[in-house]
């Protein structure tokens, strides 16, 4: 039988990226029981941990355990009732999946669409959103398959005054760029852990304020199995039991209500990932990932390279590039990956054979992962036979990271 | 900010148990991309491990990326159309969750009732199959609430014969107890980690067989945002996308279509679980845990507490005991664990305050954990001021360990 064998890689994709070394210390703790007070706490504190990364006083903040759409899912499913109406901008693949996610719920889903590598006028979605009048406006705010960021301030504000709900997925942005849950007036936010929180895939972190828990609210359902009667169902139960976030709530409140047996040492991991996050500081964080995003940037484009999407709307945290004429992405991805040990990613959809995607993201943003990217990837690029500016990309890149301070690497 | 404090503890509850040291150690390896060959061989032989845990040759058997519930709601979300006939006997909490996800996905169903300590009369559920003709029959194979054991295999082979498809949830039992997906007839078998495979909380390793398959694949939805052109989506697609086991297949297949991002170090911890589970032979192990449930039955008996349940049906991996008159149970717990740092449970409904749990599963189930629970447990009730057989406990125990052959821990 095969023990596991873990080659060493430089992962640059938008997600999953590298584990903060000390997340995976956390992660080889020994087992608590999930009712054990010293877990308890543990669960206590990563609540307001989450609270302070997603920048908002709200009294919910916990993970669901299960990866970013599981987040996502649970938000949904516990919000839509059968025929609600829902408004999704969709401007990426992310944009796709939330109009599923809504419609599987029973939604009736009302889309709209942005070219791929565009993002959405803020003015554009509030006429539709005046013109629909939805119970809930889903929005993606970094898509990684296009590489943008949409802003998200003016539709949280028109949301809120034209008292509709905004759900908005911050997967690809979470603790990787500004996101201001309470200011910008955003119901409900799910993130993800495997990409700017530096923690495996497995917890989808997320947030709900008291108009998100009112709704819900109603169609609160206590199992069988836990009560000494025979009670009647709520007729308006969540469909789901795994993704309903009353019994959520429950088990992360102090009443510890039993649901899941919580995924202790994932937990584990994001305690302590937020606590780097927390201690770098956000601002900081944020700074770190503009500053490697600019070497990375002014690399490619030294080299010959052309970005991919509208510069006005891209994510600090992922950089798309249009694949050379003539040249065989995955090719060159597959080639990048078995030489050097380096990934890099590809896309979906429309955009699938088009674009290579480069994340800098949380632990993975570093000098020394921008500098090998950038090599491996100009070096890959001229044995296939790409005219690239040979040698030029490093250059570019050290010019920054010579001439300007760096932020330091929590 | 507070770091992870981890205190050690000896914990003896049904699930969670304590991790295997390798699988922690496992857990701490470096991140790989999803698609690098290197995690996708990985994958491979999680899905072989599986098949070899579960006994049977399905074709799929991988995790969902959730808890153990995850998994259930898997399957039956998958399988259930609104208005499927389900059947579902219950003789403990779990069945009472089973009914409940079945319902919540639309079911109609149909509910059998074993009073709590008992297990069914396999041709009482027989003759209530012939009689209803479900769809899915939704059986517990070991229910912890009461720490009982259901025999399968007349069932199992009732259902076949029927074109019934039945679903086991083995989340208590699974690499604990013998348990033949193939030979019993299970169509279906969910299992969990955080019990015998002594891997933490948060994978739910399934497996399924054709029959399971063919039904779920006329439900076959590929997402809008992973393909060039529009699609009409199938109008009998499964209500959750995160559960809809056609897309945990092609994910889990040689086809590798992107759905969520596999939860890496999870995958990790199981592998290596799985690994350690085999090395040791399914039958010793399920030799292990016979032989330290009887050393802890003998050490409690002769101690003077009564066993509750009725013995025949008793589950290897777990023991529950009547809290002696006049002894608060929770009490006894909270000093047990402040104390001695042993965890052992309590119940739920009509069991809560009623009977302690103590669990002997997986890594947790070895000799130094049997006596320090027996002893700890003397030593808790006697300050309580029950009337115990003082010493006798761990001299029962002692009396197997001493005078009959151990099987080695693997």
């Amino acid at each position: 039988m095969q023990g596991l064998h873990i080659p060493q890689r430089t992962i640059m994709t938008p997600g999953p990226v590298e584990v903060h070394p000390r997340v995976r210390q956390a992660m080889s703790n020994r087992m608590l029981g999930q009712f054990d007070p010293a877990f308890t706490s543990i669960m206590d504190e990563t609540m307001e941990r989450i609270r302070q990364a997603f920048q908002t006083k709200n009294k919910w903040a916990f993970p669901v355990d299960g990866t970013s759409r599981a987040g996502i899912e649970a938000v949904m499913c516990s919000l839509i009732e059968p025929g609600d109406k829902v408004l999704i901008p969709i401007f990426g693949r992310f944009g796709h999946l939330m109009a599923e996610i809504a419609e599987r719920s029973g939604a009736e889903v009302f889309r709209m669409h942005a070219e791929w590598g565009t993002v959405f006028d803020p003015e554009d979605v509030i006429a539709e959103i005046k013109k629909i009048s939805p119970k809930i406006v889903g929005m993606i705010h970094g898509d990684t398959s296009t590489g943008r960021v949409q802003p998200l301030e003016a539709i949280g504000k028109a949301c809120r005054s034209e008292d509709v709900l905004l759900v908005v997925d911050a997967v690809a942005t979470i603790t990787g760029m500004d996101f201001k849950t309470d200011d910008w007036c955003i119901d409900a936010v799910i993130g993800g852990t495997q990409k700017c929180l530096s923690v495996p895939s497995g917890l989808a972190p997320l947030t709900y304020n008291d108009r998100v828990e009112k709704v819900i609210a109603e169609r609160k359902n206590i199992e069988q199995g836990l009560v000494q009667r025979e009670r009647k169902p709520n007729p308006r139960r969540i469909h789901s039991n795994y993704f309903d976030l009353t019994q959520l709530q429950d088990y992360w409140s102090e009443s510890r209500l039993n649901h899941h047996t919580e995924a202790t040492h994932m937990i584990y991991g994001l305690h302590e990932g937020l606590q780097v996050v927390l201690e770098e500081g956000l601002e900081e964080r944020f700074n770190r990932h503009r500053y490697h995003e600019q070497a990375l940037t002014a690399g490619l484009e030294a080299m010959g390279l052309k970005l991919f999407g509208d510069p006005a709307s891209k994510l600090t945290t992922v950089t798309c590039i249009t694949i050379p004429e003539g040249i065989d992405g995955d090719q060159v991805r597959d080639f990048l990956l078995q030489q050097f040990g380096i990934e890099i990613a590809s896309s979906f959809g429309p955009l699938q054979g088009k674009i290579w995607r480069i994340g800098t993201m949380g632990y993975s943003c570093r000098q020394g992962n921008v500098l090998q990217v950038l090599m491996g990837l100009e070096a890959s690029l001229i044995y296939a036979g790409a005219a690239v500016h040979k040698g030029e990309a490093a250059r570019a890149a050290l010019d920054i990271y010579t001439k300007q301070i760096q932020p330091s690497l929590a």
